[in-house]
């Protein structure tokens, strides 16, 4: 009996995707023309499941910034801000993302996911109470797991379940309650009813946290996400954020309208015990912030993409999971059926993300897409016309496009 | 009653720091010309305290690397490699860190704090035993909660006390025991007697995990660490450490003897769900790996100044923690003599680490230097003239050098 063996059941599920020629949870890109095209496994490629929302990962500015951080800066950052300092851009990136968000307290992180542990492992400790959305991202779950809190799960972007489960666990701990729910889930792209959760949260008075790492640039005025957009952000008491999706780089934010918070760094484990953001990491997320904010068109432009490949998969008669957004995800049977549709989207030079359980909500074997404002005409068609011949495939096989 | 309320005893302690002119956990650098030297609130300082051992952050192969990887790839990865695909230097450096220490399964990581996560929170569960040293960093703290496993702690350092919870907690649980430890420890600068570890390891059949953080680049043929120098790198089970330190990048990495490990990779949270490393982080760790391998050159000026630094502090009164290595630690008495001192070396131009409970072992009240190959002849003499400074101060107060 060896430490492996435990694992071999959830192995077995990837021993068919490891076998195929191109693997889809394997993926190797060799080169990259723009924000939206690639060579994969020696194939010229459409990117429609890379999260590059804006497409800023090749702009100009953000990259000029990123290149003039290494020259002043160095590679790295050799160690944690709390012992090995910040640099420049570390400091102004927060009072940027404070300023744009109006809350005073803004740490950066090294990856969304600390941001996630940052935030939550660290408000929430095993006298208090997590009431969390059950299609939670792993790393909520994580923090959750590390706060030693008691955690309690609410029905997906259920306000009803929340208020019961709140009525139910109410006095259940001593010590404070957070709900957390996310703007924009990243596997259905289905959008939280932001204002309604806020107002449960106050009947109760608890705090609530919002982690908008696939709406932040995407949603609301100046692209502050989907609480903004609901007219509620003022009433979030605390927010986390990735760079790695509109912000075109790598790492993460936790804020929070309470001068409080930004006093806890030295407490963030996932802060404090990391080191710090390399230069060009934070030189080009804080390069890309401006952009974010002033980027009405590009948000149009994203849009206008996720509205017409919506409505495209509907009339090739694919399900989409949710309204439109810059997530589009349909279900597609079974993990085979899911394998098989993923290569054939390749093979008509199609790149989306195969999800298959358990990493999916409701167990659901997934095709995803996200789209981009980087994102051509020649694209949108190239996504389209993959779909209409994986679409054709599936009907002379008899198989359905709509969930199982 | 705020959820804040709970960590007011433990602000308090970093009250008085917050107000000093120069904050000790705070530090702002404006401006580096060098590895070694820095602008910091203005002031031109020698830095002592960064980790940055063999001074590859702006060495200008690696500054290369990275920036030629973000013309190639973008600022940003956008997601994880499991659904946003790998690029080049994600799998290269993977390869090549295999080699460099004959391990077939390596798994990058977008942090060091990631990689303990990935692997320790990955490989043991609800039924397995963690029996750790009482003196391990954070993130294997952190990774351990995470896992749920069962967790047990020896006494630092002490393979006889290993030997012992081994036989007392023997068949309490019914999955598979993990014994972690760190090659170098990052506070008091003192080596794992790694030999002997694995001796008990091997009398008792359980597996054994090294963090070898601060120690690769530094200690064994190649830079291989701690358990190379020992003689045993073949024997261990599992092996993680950081790009941030000796790579002069950001990113950690976990790898193993066991061929399994590496198929774990859909299974290791914190790998899955984070975005991957940027293209520039992962090209200069890349680019550092071969100036590791060869560095044996850097490793002598390291490790001389190492030498000279802590026979100087021996003379100046002051008593290290621990034998020479890249890592000199002195006890400073209480959490206000550490402040002050701290910043009298400010004054003289040099920049260390203040190091307070409860983040250090013991609850000790530490000054940290950590020396870099890039030291010069000039940063040494600074470095050397600091403390003569700080000793001369503090006999005319009539205040000892030695621990308390």
């Amino acid at each position: 009996m060896t430490i492996f063996d435990k694992f071999r059941p959830f192995l077995d599920r990837y021993t068919l995707a490891e076998q195929m020629e191109t693997n889809p949870f394997g993926m190797p890109f060799s080169a990259f023309t723009s924000p939206t095209r690639a060579a994969g496994n020696g194939r010229s490629l459409v990117l429609a499941g890379t999260n590059n929302y804006l497409g800023l990962t090749f702009d100009p500015r953000v990259k000029r910034a990123a290149k003039d951080a290494i020259d002043a800066y160095g590679t790295g950052t050799t160690g944690s801000r709390m012992a090995n300092g910040s640099y420049r851009d570390h400091v102004s990136l927060e009072e940027g993302l404070a300023d744009w968000l109006g809350m005073p307290s803004v740490v950066v992180t090294t990856t969304g996911y600390q941001a996630n542990l940052a935030a939550i492992a660290t408000l929430a400790g095993p006298k208090d109470l997590l009431v969390i959305d059950r299609d939670s991202h792993a790393s909520i779950y994580d923090a959750c797991t590390m706060s030693r809190a008691k955690m309690v799960r609410f029905a997906h972007n259920d306000p009803k379940s929340l208020d019961e489960k709140l009525a139910k666990y109410k006095g259940s701990v001593t010590g404070s309650t957070i709900v957390v729910i996310e703007g924009l889930y990243s596997m259905f792209g289905d959008v939280a009813p932001v204002a309604d959760f806020v107002e449960v949260c106050k009947k109760h008075g608890v705090y609530i946290l919002i982690d908008e790492a696939h709406s932040i640039g995407v949603f609301g005025e100046e692209g502050r996400g989907v609480a903004d957009q609901a007219g509620v952000l003022d009433e979030i008491d605390f927010f986390t954020g990735t760079f790695s999706k509109s912000f075109g780089s790598v790492g993460g934010f936790c804020a929070s309208k309470h001068e409080d918070f930004g006093r806890l760094q030295p407490l963030m484990r996932s802060y404090t015990f990391t080191a710090a953001p390399s230069p060009a990491d934070a030189a080009a997320a804080k390069a890309a912030l401006p952009i974010v904010r002033d980027g009405d068109d590009l948000r149009d432009r994203l849009w206008k993409s996720a509205h017409r490949v919506h409505q495209g998969l509907k009339q090739l008669g694919f399900e989409p999971c949710s309204p439109p957004s810059p997530i589009v995800a349909v279900e597609i049977g079974s993990d085979i059926e899911g394998i098989m549709s993923w290569t054939q989207l390749i093979e008509s030079g199609l790149y989306v993300n195969l999800a298959l359980p358990p990493t999916t909500p409701q167990n659901a074997c997934l095709l995803r897409l996200s789209l981009s404002a980087a994102h051509t005409e020649e694209d949108i068609e190239t996504i389209l016309f993959a779909f209409g011949k994986l679409a054709a495939t599936r009907e002379s096989m008899g198989q359905s496009h709509a969930a199982e």
